[in-house]
């Protein structure tokens, strides 16, 4: 398990890989973001995307994934209060093979809770050609070492 | 259709009802965002959280539905290039109801295609009980009035 105090400016973490598939970019876009260039392959061709792209939400709920598969679900996550500055900057595409990179920006310990710490991670996913798709900085309480508590 | 000339600042627009339930909650989560907090009803009741709470990624999504639903499907979207500054101030809930307010903050054309404008949009999610539960700026692409651009 990683505690608050192992984490350290300057880490970084590789996450992923992770497919994502036609269906499952219009069965996400199907339930939350309905608009045609996430929905109907046909009509997408027509976009200014030129095709299906996956909701930018499900792009972030994906990143997410390999995030808790990666790294969260062996920290001592105590959840976020946000995130700042999200950029979609190239979109997810059916078949894309998808890599996460976190990189720790800042942490300090909570005034209110000292039990926990708050880390800023600096969090950029990839596709398969290693084209830059989504930015944004998260903000993640972690609980301290039961020690230095 | 409603283009880019047709918002104003502070405009606002009401969004909702939506209503969540703990399967869709625990769905959402079991594909995305894995922790147990978001899972598994009765170890989330010794939580920091007291019970089951929808993933924020979960959150922004259903805001999303609500948006296309009562908006979005009506706008000459071209996509968006980001948000800024998302706050889960409180969570969602099994059951919750949610509702969403849209505030236009400003807008302008963009240089590189004068086709569009950008606009920025404070959103607010609340629920049943009238706690804000969310928020964030939105920034979307909206297409101009043809006879305008």
């Amino acid at each position: 398990m990683r505690y608050f105090e192992d984490f350290h400016v300057g880490d970084t973490f590789d996450l992923g890989p992770l497919t994502v598939t036609a269906e499952e970019i219009m069965a996400f876009a199907r339930q939350f973001d309905p608009q045609y260039f996430h929905t109907d392959p046909e009509r997408a061709k027509d976009s200014i995307f030129g095709g299906l792209i996956a909701s930018g939400w499900h792009t972030g709920a994906l990143f997410t994934r390999m995030y808790v598969d990666g790294l969260l679900s062996k920290m001592a996550s105590m959840g976020s209060p946000g995130l700042e500055q999200i950029r979609w900057l190239q979109p997810v595409r059916p078949d894309d093979t998808l890599y996460g990179r976190l990189t720790v920006i800042d942490g300090r310990v909570s005034k209110s809770r000292p039990t926990m710490g708050i880390l800023r991670l600096n969090c950029e996913m990839f596709n398969q050609q290693h084209e830059l798709l989504m930015t944004f900085i998260g903000i993640n309480y972690v609980g301290r070492k039961p020690e230095a508590s």
